[in-house]
Order: structure tokens, then sequence, then C-alpha cells
């Protein structure tokens, strides 16, 4: 129970620290932080977390971690579920939290910080550009989970290597899908925006799992031994 | 006494670090630093001192931190308001010395780096908006607070982990309040400001005690044995 | 075996982060990460490729890292021309991944992340100019890889220097040649563009070659002995 | 002789970094890394050279740097004047290869990095702040030398406060005096750009090196007994 509280906890502030960064400061007039600082955010949330609740729960905060993790052998598969509950509900309850702050100052969310592709992407990147890139950048984000967190691994430095991973894979794609690599995190979005964002909302739940599958089954062939 | 003034410098170099880095460099004209760099300072300096100053007053620099260790267990409750008043007293110097540069020069310091709501919020947020915002963003910091400095988190980590959570509150929140989840930092800037920076302080005060309080008391709960 | 896929999956991931960022994300209308989040990118693709696999390959992912650890004595010649074919493979398919998520949206790769010099140059950069900038930056960018992997070095901390040691080199130079430092990086991008980006890659062959031979030799005459 | 060599090498690369970093990149139209990015450049000279030469010279790269740590009880008298002229030397040669490669390229080193106060301030700060702010930063930046290299300090983390630090330091003040806290840095500049450069130079030996002092007995004061 313990381990879903901070679940819950982790993802909620995946949305409000990500998606919130990208709401309230990336687009502010000349001192606005751009997609560079929404990046570092969102690579924040997640090294923040791996230190404050990595040894409760392992820190995931993603269904697509934890199927990865799963598929890589680290995680149990009884687990999945209610992991994967807690973060979706966390996350939607992130959402709820900057939906309270804008409309608590009488502005409107707009497209929040939704994914999408096609005409939602924020450079006009096709469906089919979207499928690739999250997939590429979700199964790179396993392997550098499942890598810097092997027995081998210098212990301690997992956390800024995740965490640092899922910036470097914002630098890359924001323009592409606005990056998801999260399912829980596209889900909070879209269930405020709703329509084109729930339409397109399969492709973040189906491009993370994929490429987190694949990274899972890959990392074990070159995977070292255990300690 | 050694940690009073250790709190008493920390707490300065938060207000000269922070607070300057907003009012000399964040809208200089094309090279600027931005809200992004001005989350970064902040956080820095709390990273800089928890490895300079941490074994000597644990680095609190905050009024809210110290209330919300208190809260969670781990801060002694007579130390309390010695800490407090050498954290305000810290940030008071601390604005001096940015005030004497400022004027030194012949230049006024305008709202100087005061945080606001309402007209003087950043980008228009409401009352209601900051005190949801302050009071997040202050649980969170002390949840990551009171998680990576837990005798079951990687040992020394914790000061990396800290100082970016107060980067990534900033990259969220200066549009709405710019950012204070720490009253000896607010009184700092609002002494100099005076008039409408005064009138607000209180938010600045009840906010973050409040978001540290809740913290301590949630952060027992999902919290492991200690080793 | 092991090592060279790891060697090949990390390079690829250089490829994908570091001029993947720059292709899709450098240049968005205001909100794009400019030069500094190209750096930032590509220093991370190698810090979090250490912690990922470092373990297994040593993480070179750049022939001139290869050689300059040889000429160093750190590694073994006899493992340099497999090393080099897979980073070099690597990153043409990491080049290959960028190419089908651009064209893949109907838009064109113009000169991809290609480096140069002269007319070729960001900045307008000379031949010369080019040359002593990539000898220079990769020399130090070897000094930093042998010190600190140095059995004196503190221990685990090598991936965040060495990372940051690349986001480094990339704040200073890309106006000069679009940075290179790494053979496998350039070769990537040239074989995408041709014409005049494969006329000037035998620079970025041979001025890091060069840069990475002189640091090993140096090394040798500071660095203290082996614990 | 190990040690000067270091010292050398590593205080051309702070120069090559930083200075290069602010000369080349600094204001490159629409894509330019800014102070921040320049602030960024300068401390991961002095990390990733923390962690490459610490084991063999300390890695001070900076005259009032190795004062500071003397007045602070942390290194031999009798080194202070060898370590300071491979320290100048090293600047000098760093911005040597900033010159060649500017003006291998028909370029004009204008201003260069030099530091300046007054009318040569990048923001139009006077003496007096200017003085103010040097002695300050370098305070500071002595007080998290002084305190994160301690023997109570979590081990192997200094690197990263410290070049941090120095970060910060350039986060805050670049407008005011293009930041030195650095006398050699200060020097290489000052030779090559002549004039007032040379003219306004002896502040910044004064300055650093009072802050410096200043530092090393003030944290006498304040620092634990070591283990």
């Amino acid at each position: 129970m313990k381990k879903l509280v901070a679940e819950f906890i982790g993802t909620m502030w995946l949305v409000v620290g990500g998606c919130g960064s990208a709401v309230f400061a990336a687009a502010y007039p000349d001192l606005g932080i751009g997609f560079a600082g929404v990046a570092l955010a969102f690579g924040l949330t997640v090294l923040t977390m791996v230190y404050a609740i990595g040894h409760i729960s392992g820190c995931h905060l993603n269904p697509a971690v934890s199927i990865g993790l799963w598929a890589g052998g680290r995680f149990d598969g009884k687990d999945l579920v209610p992991y994967i509950i807690s973060q979706v509900l966390g996350g939607i309850v992130g959402a709820a939290i900057l939906y309270i702050i804008i409309t608590g100052s009488g502005k409107e969310i707009g497209s929040f910080a939704a994914n999408g592709f096609g005409e939602h992407s924020p450079d006009g990147y096709s469906m089919v550009s979207g499928l690739v890139s999250e997939i590429v950048m979700t199964f790179m984000f396993l392997i550098v989970i499942l890598g810097a967190t092997h027995s081998k691994a210098p212990k301690g430095f997992a956390g800024i290597a995740i965490g640092l991973s899922l910036t470097l894979i914002h630098l890359i794609s924001i323009p592409i899908t606005n990056t998801s690599v999260n399912p829980a995190r596209s889900t909070s979005q879209a269930l405020f925006v709703g329509d084109w964002a729930l339409g397109q909302l399969w492709l973040f739940w189906v491009a993370p799992i994929i490429g987190a599958l694949i990274a899972g089954f890959v990392y074990k062939l070159v995977s070292p031994e255990e300690k």
C-alpha cells in the first residue's frame, strides 16, 4: 500500500512538474522557459522522485516503465495492474491541480500539455513519425532504466541517469508529439482536453508499451550477469 | 552557534543567488537568463550549500523546511525559533547586498524579486491560485527533502535531489507567484519593496508552512522504517 | 559480442539524441532549444549511456575515444577495429531513424546536423579554425575521460564528468564546426547529406583522432600511478 | 611538476571553455547560448576538471582559490607562487587558442571576454558595485570549496558542488562585471584586449583575493572538527 501511495504522489508530481511547467512557463513572453525548460522539468520530476521514493516503490511513475521492467524480469507481474492504476490516478490528480490553478484565475486550459500527432503535433509530424518517435524514445528510456539499475552499474547514480534521460527524450521529441513515453501522463491531459486528445490517446498507450516491451527483451540479450 | 552562522550564510546565499540572478540577469536584452536561468540559480544555491554546510546545520535555509522537518520528526522543536531567526536575518543581509550593488550604480530596485499574487503575479494569477500553488510546491519540496534524506535513500545524493527540486519548483511556478516556498526569501524582498509586497507577504508565510506541515504528516504514512 | 551491441546502441542514441535534438528542436520558433539545448542533449546521450552500458563495453561511442584510450594504454588494440565498426554502424542506424521520422512527415533533411567548415561552418569559420577547434576539443575530451576514469578519481562520477564535458565542448564550438569530436557522428550525417558534407568529412576523422592521440600520450606524463 | 602541468591544462580549459563559449556562442543570432549557457560552460570547466585532475593537483585553476585555501589552512604557502604562475600561463595559452581560432577566420576579438566595470560593465555597473560583487561572489565560491571538501562532507560530490557554484556565480553577476572571481581568467583576456581591460585589471586581482581571504578566515570559525 505504501508503494501505491508513493507511485500516486510521484506520478502526480510528474504531471504537475512536467505538464505544469509547459502550461505555465514555456511560452511566457521573453522570459519563458521554452522546450528546453520543459525538458529539464520533466527530467527533474523523475530525478527528484527516484531519490525521494525510489526506496519505497522503485519510482516507476509510468505504466510503460512498469511493463518494461516486467518484460526485463525486474518487476513482478502481479503488481502491474495496481501500479498502473495508481499511476493513472496520480496523473489525473496532478492534472486536476493544474486545472484548479488555471481556472481559479479565470484562464482557459487550451490544449493543456496534451500529446498529439498530425495536425496536433507541435511541428506537424505525421502519425507514422509519432509512432516511430514514441517507440524509439521509450525503448531507449527503458534501456537506460534497465542498465543504470543493474547490479554492476555504479550505486546511487541511477536517479541522475534516468531522470536526465527523460530530459534528453524531451529535448529531442517535443516538436514531434509533445513527448509522451508515458501513458499515464498522456491520459491525465487528454481527459481534461477531451475531443481530439482523447481520440489520439491510443497512440500514447500503444507506442510506449511496444517500445518498453522491445527494450525489456533486447536488454536481456546484452545484459551482463548480475553480481 | 556554528549552526546558526551556517544557516545565516546559506540563506544569505539563497537570496543573493536566487533573487540576485532574477534582478540582475533575467531580463538582460537578448542574452538574459530568463525564468529558466533563475530557476537553475535558486536550485544551485541550495545544492551548493547542502554540500558546503549540510554537515554543520542540515542546510534548511528556509523556515518552512525547518517546520516541515519538525513535523516529520526529523528536527528538534527547541531549535525552530533560533533557526528561523537566523534564516530571516541571513535573507535580509542577502537582500541588502543586492540593494547596495544596485543603488551603488544609481539604479532602482523596482519590485526586486518580491513575491505576489493578483495584479502582482507575473502572469496575473489570483490569490487562490497562488495559495494552491505555494501549498502544493512546498508540500512536494518537503516530500523530496524527507525522502532523499531517509536512511534508505542513496547516501550523498540528497543535495542534488533537493537542490534540483527547487529548480523544478521554479520552472513551474515563477509565472504564478514569482515562486516563494520560503518565507525568509519573501520577507527579505518585501522589506525593501515595502507597500504591496509587505501587504501580500502573509500568503508567503502561511502557504509554505501549511504545505510543509502536510508533507511532514503525510510522509510519516509512506515512510519505510529507518535502517 | 555484447560489447559490440552495446556500442552500437549507444552510438545510435548519441546520433538520435544529439543530432536529433538539433534537427527537430533547435530552431523551433520562439520555444526552440537553441545551441545550449543541443549541447545538453549531446552530453546527456553520453551521461545516460555511461551508467546504462559503461559496465558492458566501457561506453566509448566514438572512434576517437577508442583510439585515445588505446593511446593512453587503457584499451586493447585488437578491439579497435570491431569497436569502430560498431560505432559507425550504430551512428548510421541512428541517422536512418531521424531520416524516417523527417521524411515520414513529408519534410526535408536539409543539411541535417552535418559538420562543416568554411561556408558550411555555422558562423563562417575557416578550415584552419575548424582543425584547431576539433583537435583542442577532442584533446580535452580525452583528458577528462582518461582522468575521470583513473583509479584515484572518485568512483562512479566519471559518467557525469564525461557526459557534461561533451556538453561543454558543444557550448563552445557549435558555431565553429557544428561540433564533431566524433567521426562516427559526422559520418552518419554526411552519408545522408552527401555532396559537401562527404567532401569535408575527412577533417572530422583526422582532427578528432589527432587530438585523441595527443591526449593519450600527454596524459601518460601527468597521470599519477594507479592505485 | 605533475601538479603544475595539471593546473596549467585545467586553467587553459577554464579559459577555452568559459571565455570561448562567451566569445563564440553567446550572441549567435536566435540560437545563441546567452549568459545562461556561458554560466553553464564556466561551471562545467571546473566540474569536469575536478574529476579529471583533482587527484593530481587539487584542481584550483584560480589564484584566488589557491590563496583562499591557504588562508583556510588547506594549502601549503610554499606552493602558492608556482601554482599561480601555472594558472596564469595556462590562462594565457587558453586565450591564445581562442585568438588563433578567431583571427584564423579573419574575425576580430573585439572585447573578447574581458572583465570590466563602469562603462565596460555589460550593464553599466559602477566600480563600487563591481568590487562588492566580486568580493561577495569569491567569498561564497571559497565557502563552497572549503565546505564541500571538508572531511565530513559527502565523498566525491565536491566537484559537482564547486563546479555548479561557479555556474551560479555567473548566473548572478555576468551583467555586473562579466564575472571574474579569477585573476588568471581576467589576465588572460586583458593581455589580448589591452587598453581599458589592462587598466581595469587591478580590480579583478584585488577583489577576488580579498573575498577569498575573508572566506578562509570565516570558514575556520564555522568549520566542524575534521574527522
